[in-house]
């Protein structure tokens, strides 16, 4: 079975304008789909609405019981819930999940090295249960997956969304041919961060080495291009960096091995 | 198909020590089981934190749009996924649902009379996708199901659990012996309601109306054994109402025609 993994940034998803139009978008592609949604904006403002601070340490937040709890309600209760029924609303049948449902998402918390993120999940590449993926699409239905995972035992974990949309995208390499595509609020990854119109056709390997020597790629886009490039190692066959409102023009910065 | 629905209350989800319990007894169920939560103390809780005022008018309350983003995030955020991710640790595999994942409960937004309850949904009976359950439940995976609904157009419905306890079951019906236990921190119906060893052993139709016409039901429990009629009515084979620790015991009020 061939499938599209598309992920969404949390800055697409505060936006009801650009969500309603990307999610029309999204319900139009034809054949199997998987959505994976961030929601980090929202976390914070809840987080700071309910007294918390977010504490963010390299581009990850650090998550100890109240931030875990303020997160799993941003991302698996209110985005998750929020897009389904928007789904619905064009008649693509979805189905929002958290990596804790059906064991979908395996991790484990991060060790504590120099900083302690808290209740922060790094995915078990070996733990994405396929099996019940392949029976939601056979059905027809649509997994909308939120960047909440859990390790087995009890405990629910905060994943960057960025690899959770790598990590399924690989982990579906064996059933047929999978492309993945980060939608943000860019039109591609940009060689200039403040000209939107740079936009760097292709990037490969090399191509990546320069551009990070020389500075070029913001810091939040090097975890995403990371991500991209395992994909790509792991056999996912296309791999696009784009604009939420450019998912059906195949626009955008395109990675390559 | 034979299966149980059992439903718990807020106060149960809202108590870690029952919770667990709760859940290493229900996981110890065989067979086809189904889970219906509530999570309405932790609602208002998160209501007031963010400023919010809960308001309720004849037990249920009034939903604004604020309110409806609170308990979508309680309910299908932090109570789902905290009950899903305390089962997988018991071996029991389980999804968290809302109403609008898979299209599984369809509502209609309550109309205006003497009383606006805002984005309040009532079940459509003929709305319940059967379909899905069946798939979860032969797949082995145990549906959780919190009390947020859709009505098919993009919009997410606040609805009463014990109602959606009643309707899942009633649904279920043609597809084998069903029966549903509502389960809250009573050991079961009381005949005084300040005496916690009073419990009424059966109510059958005609104890209920004289129970009633006495003052004897508390004013929360009408809805509740309303629901239980109605579930029997429906063909739904055994109810009864328990404490979540009696579970496997057997004890508490039963409901018979």
């Amino acid at each position: 079975m061939d499938c599209r993994i598309i992920k969404i940034g949390g800055n697409v998803v505060d936006n009801p304008e650009l969500l309603r139009q990307f999610l029309n978008d999204f319900a139009a592609i034809e054949g199997a789909k998987i959505l994976v949604h961030g929601g980090g904006v929202m976390a914070s403002r809840l987080q700071k609405a309910l007294g918390q601070e977010p504490v963010m340490a390299e581009g990850r937040r650090i998550t100890d019981a109240e931030t875990l709890k303020a997160v799993t309600m941003v991302y698996a209760g209110w985005c998750s819930k929020n897009i389904v029924a928007g789904l619905q609303g064009t008649g693509c049948s979805a189905v929002g999940l958290s990596g804790a449902d059906a064991d979908l998402i395996r991790a484990v918390k991060r060790p504590v090295l120099s900083i302690d993120y808290g209740y922060a999940g790094d995915v078990d590449p070996h733990g994405v249960n396929t099996d019940f993926l392949l029976m939601l699409l056979r059905a027809g239905i649509t997994p909308v997956i939120c960047a909440i995972t859990h390790d087995g035992h009890g405990q629910l974990l905060n994943t960057n969304a960025d690899t959770i949309a790598s990590c399924i995208a690989s982990a579906l390499v064996p059933v047929g041919n999978i492309s993945l595509t980060y939608c943000f609020e860019k039109d591609g990854v940009l060689y200039d961060k403040d000209d939107d119109g740079s936009v760097i056709p292709e990037i490969g390997p090399e191509d990546y080495r320069t551009l990070k020597e020389e500075g070029r790629i913001a810091a939040g886009m090097i975890p995403k291009l990371d991500n991209a490039f395992n994909a790509l190692h792991s056999g996912v066959g296309r791999v696009t960096i784009t604009h939420a409102r450019c998912l059906q023009s195949g626009k955008g910065t395109i990675i390559r091995l």
